[in-house]
């Protein structure tokens, strides 16, 4: 449901109809113009070639130095989006299931549907603030268990996991062998600190990319922080299906990290702005929502929603949003993403506070 | 083993040394200019946002009108290499096997490998000028055979099927209900004018891109026509593995095609003189070969050679070449792109004469 709405969407849109779309995590905000000179510079140089499937070397270099790893643990990927798919598929394609909390990011569960995994599903409510519990993790895990997927700051909710309860995670993951493979592309430019699983030892898995951090979304650049072994065999799969991300995009990437604190902390800013904006707005309603703690969500709830039928009259009404059902069992829910500018998102705002009333 | 030679050949290119790399379909030509400055132009323009899962509306219009089919059957993808590897994917993940000519471009097999499916090879041989006996197709064919792949013009042999033995193949799969998948990355640019699967009717899918015929390698464009059911079936994969191919790559894209002929006469142009050159210096030498039809490679034979031997000692001596075992089972067989400028070529080329003695 959730792509069907985007190119529903879109069709409005390329049919002249104003569409304010928070239906994506695609920010308004413009890729900072140096990132694009250095694109246009490294084409410029003849970047245009075949290239690693391992990603650039200064590259891999760098994310490496930034995420205290070596090199060799680091490969890039057109996407974080890609990694999540290459990781899932080299961990669940000979069977075997894997654990996901809810509500999830709707790539998860369509990835492990289309490779034939069973899908184990951790469900966390708004009503104890999207914490998991972790005796209902340890018992969603079973020996055919191959891998638990965490999204640290969760897309839809905008929450970040509990320290304390991701060290419960963490230690339930360790004591059954079990591989955690853990989404981190908003953690960046959250408005907490996020503890990464990079922090803990083991074998585990970390995913992320440039799109959100660095308004770099339609680049399609992400990266995979694994052990060597696993990295090793995210080239091959690399090498029979994208070969390589180019590398005028890498080469850009690159001047995006260089730039590095500067420009996250102006999206963090605007986000965070945003967001106070929406809580103010959504609060004078009767939506129930908690307040995000990182980029670009509000996961709001309306008692007897049917938020499918919700977000597809809001789309008649020139507002997209994503229906709570596109991230699991959440009927009632549906997710605002905080990605257009501030009147635009005031005037969408009040069109789904009348919508709910 | 086609992939290994390829990093050692980075690897000792970092190191500062050497290589003529005739080892992968690289091109060493530019993308051209106005290519690189009209990517430079959607950028700035904003074009680096999420888009659509099978690709922008007028670039698949363009490409519908260029191969006499409907837009709705045109769907883009980073690299042709991801459109086969989507589509294998889709018609093999349950099981079955496919049938696979050899010589075969490497991604092929190695993909039906990762997918768990079952290859059947059908040789064709230097002797019978890499003619295709249909008896031999018939007799791999089985009640469980999905698809099979053609390559045409061929990697490596640079060879284009004849037109009556393509009917010959066609006629066999429309009898059996069996797909084609066509790969005609090479076709746009042949020598000789190379009949397309399009041309017949049912089913079958053809898959190429942009990388062989602009100089576009390293930008990742390529594309699959196919039935509107499979059309859907390929954009929900790519909603769940790269989103969308960079807007501002197929924008670029679109300007190449409407550059179209000049480009892609010059560029067969230089590959023709290539061919010759190869022919002249080869012919000197003990080594057998049929003279290309199309762009980029001669696959010639040395009678007790050790090709993956061979290569690696090349390689030392500074110029990279695929051994024939990465095709099939052609150990006496190695692979030379044509992708160096002609006094590299000419000094490679002499190498390989000298080795071969």
């Amino acid at each position: 449901m959730l792509y069907e709405i985007n190119e529903k969407a879109l069709k409005l849109e390329s049919e002249g109809k104003k569409v304010i779309k928070l239906n994506i995590g695609d920010p308004d905000l413009e890729t900072p113009p140096e990132i694009v000179e250095a694109a246009y510079d490294a084409m410029k140089r003849g970047k245009t070639k075949y290239s690693s499937a391992f990603g650039e070397k200064r590259l891999r270099e760098k994310l490496a130095s930034i995420h205290q790893v070596y090199a060799d643990n680091v490969i890039m990927t057109p996407g974080s989006k890609f990694g999540i798919f290459s990781v899932m598929y080299l961990l669940l394609k000979d069977g075997g299931n894997v654990v996901i909390p809810t509500p999830y990011w709707t790539a998860y569960a369509l990835t492990a549907k289309t490779l034939g995994a069973e899908t184990r599903l951790v469900k966390t409510e708004l009503d104890s603030n999207w914490q998991m519990d972790l005796e209902t993790l340890e018992s969603a895990i079973d020996k055919d268990t191959r891998m638990i997927i965490l999204n640290n700051p969760n897309n839809p909710t905008s929450n970040v996991i509990d320290p304390k309860v991701l060290d419960g995670i963490v230690r339930i993951a360790d004591d059954k062998g079990i591989t955690i493979l853990s989404d981190e592309v908003y953690a960046d430019i959250s408005f907490v600190k996020t503890k990464s699983i990079l922090e803990y030892g083991g074998d585990h898995i970390l995913v992320t990319g440039f799109s959100k951090t660095f308004t770099m979304t339609g680049w399609r650049l992400g990266y995979v922080i694994a052990n060597t072994g696993l990295v090793e065999k995210l080239a091959k799969l690399n090498q029979i299906t994208i070969s390589n991300v180019p590398v005028f995009i890498q080469d850009a990437a690159l001047t995006a990290l260089e730039l590095g604190n500067e420009i996250k902390e102006k999206i963090r800013q605007e986000y965070r702005e945003r967001a106070k904006l929406a809580s103010n707005v959504l609060s004078k309603s009767k939506l129930e929502f908690s307040e995000p703690s990182a980029p670009f969500y509000i996961f709001p709830r309306r008692r007897g929603l049917d938020s499918e039928k919700f977000a597809l009259n809001l789309l008649d009404n020139g507002v997209a949003v994503a229906p709570g059902t596109a991230f699991g069992d959440y009927k009632e829910h549906f997710r605002i993403s905080l990605t257009a500018p501030r009147d635009d998102l005031t005037t969408a705002l009040n069109k789904i506070c009348e919508a709910v009333e």
